[in-house]
């Protein structure tokens, strides 16, 4: 116990000095969902809450892998040391893209002051939500001063992932087809920050006033007190934008400070958090015993004697809370 | 309470009987959570399983909403009913399209023997699953031979949505940008039955291929027995196809029965659709607790004095159930 207790205080320790493996070993250890990997969590997320956190979500095909890339070199260039959280499919970071990208990202991975960490999107039976969260709350430990974290902005887990930040910025893009752009509907409301990437096309300028006839018409999903919601125009090619859209990110942080909104913010990231936490727990119980103490509600629910309802319930009421 | 009871009974009597506004006003009780919905809605289940539940996803562009549309109409040529739960917002029947495609629908929205209805993605605070499954057992239990469940392939709780059917259709398009193929690659292990839809187009014959060659190498999520996994191409324009996948479709609800596969499908879905339940359970527990019940354990995990694991199991550990 007191081998294991060290092994995780030491742990803790790499990752609170910043130790790039330390860090690594963390994020798995975390993502194991181990009671020792648990343990440090638990210890690693009292140490964080320092970091700007980041979300950034948009349709596949907006162009915002690439724009994480060039903002996360803008901030570097600030001696600012930026974590990377990847949870998209079609990022270059997880390995999802076309090789072009990966080559341009290659020189990021490469600097001491950014650590990039994808995430499956699948395969993971669900709590992708709460790793998502573990690992930016371990590269805000170890020092990153700001966290981005990618998300693709379709599936509510993958919205939620990114709400789940100090600040979200959403990246659209001119010139995506009626279907890609339906999806986003509900995403854009969501945005601290605009972005409409692909500044060079002549497009970008009909997204760009798009966006802001919305704003003005007040569709935002929350109560903003007086931060005015940017629209940037980015361009990957040229570099436009990246520098705004870095001013604009460190306004909102500031923002958040003096208008006491950070509170507010960070009461609503816990809420959803712990639910997510919640729900992997009653998953892992599931997993473990529906070949034992709970196959027999199971079996009558699928022979529809009892309803899902009902089995819920019984569940709930009967979970067994270890640690 | 005998005259709830009442009302109740006469509800689901009205759903039994297949009476489309009782199927409607069932769908409202379900949806809005009340004990009077959820004491409905576990009579209703009861009387379920009967229908084939058929899953159709696809990623934005694919043409599965059209193919929805035309799968309907050959159904209802062979006297058969339809059921049809659209889970997606770029979808016609969720009023996410374009006006062409709402057009093209409205046909349908005037046949008896076809029952259309819409969630939506985002907005309703989580709970989307046991919406939509509760949704295809209403029709289920309405009488409707048939049920389709449309989503958008994108997001864990979209192919979870469409996995938790009889038979699992995934509609993949030439054409469409390296993105939005990214995006698609976890989704295909989940088909039963391949669509390739847009089948005029010159490149729908290489998508075909690529999908019978992943077929070759054994790449199927799960072991489905001796059925082969068909790969269909289909024709909006021409109507080509869509008679033949109507067979597979039948073909693969034979082959549940005769294998056995559908009484371990049919746990498996269950599996799924209690874990979804107790996790809407617990959310609903959150919102009504957040500045009550739960407000020190979340705000000192906001404050980072505790940590989600620890207030997740907390939470779990009194969670209060009621009924």
């Amino acid at each position: 116990m007191s081998a294991v207790g060290g092994g995780i205080e030491a742990l803790v320790a790499g990752v609170l000095a910043g130790e790039t493996r330390a860090v690594a070993r963390m994020m798995s250890a975390a993502e194991s969902g181990f009671a020792e990997g648990r343990a440090a969590m638990a210890e690693i997320y009292r140490h964080a809450g320092k970091a700007q956190v980041i979300g950034l979500t948009g349709v596949p095909g907006s162009g915002k892998s690439t724009l994480v890339g060039a903002l996360t070199k803008a901030f570097r260039k600030t001696g600012r040391k930026v974590g990377i959280v990847a949870v998209d499919p079609s990022s270059p970071f997880s390995g999802g893209a076309i090789l072009g990208d990966r080559v341009r990202m290659a020189d990021l991975a490469t600097d001491d002051g950014v650590f990039i960490r994808s995430l499956a999107t699948r395969g993971s039976l669900g709590g992708l939500a709460r790793a998502s969260l573990d690992t930016a709350d371990i590269l805000d430990a170890a020092g990153f001063d700001l966290v981005l974290v990618e998300t693709v902005g379709v599936g509510q887990d993958e919205v939620d992932i990114a709400s789940a930040a100090h600040t979200v910025i959403v990246v659209s893009a001119p010139g995506l087809g009626d279907d890609v752009q339906a999806i986003k509907a509900g995403v854009l409301e969501i945005a601290d920050i605009h972005v409409v990437s692909k500044a060079d096309r002549d497009d970008a300028n009909r997204t760009a006033a798009d966006l802001k006839a919305m704003l003005n018409l007040g569709l935002t999903g929350r109560d903003r007190g007086d931060w005015k919601v940017p629209v940037i125009r980015t361009s990957a090619e040229s570099g436009e934008g990246v520098e705004e859209l870095m001013h604009a990110i460190d306004a909102h942080g500031e923002h958040l400070k003096t208008s006491g909104e950070l509170e507010v913010r960070q009461r609503l990231i816990t809420e959803m958090r712990v639910l997510k936490t919640a729900e992997d727990i009653v998953r892992a119980r599931i997993e473990a015993e529906r070949e034992s103490g709970l196959k027999e509600v199971l079996d009558a629910t699928a022979g529809r004697q009892t309803d899902p309802q009902a089995a819920a319930r019984e569940l709930l009421r009967h979970l067994k809370i270890d640690g």
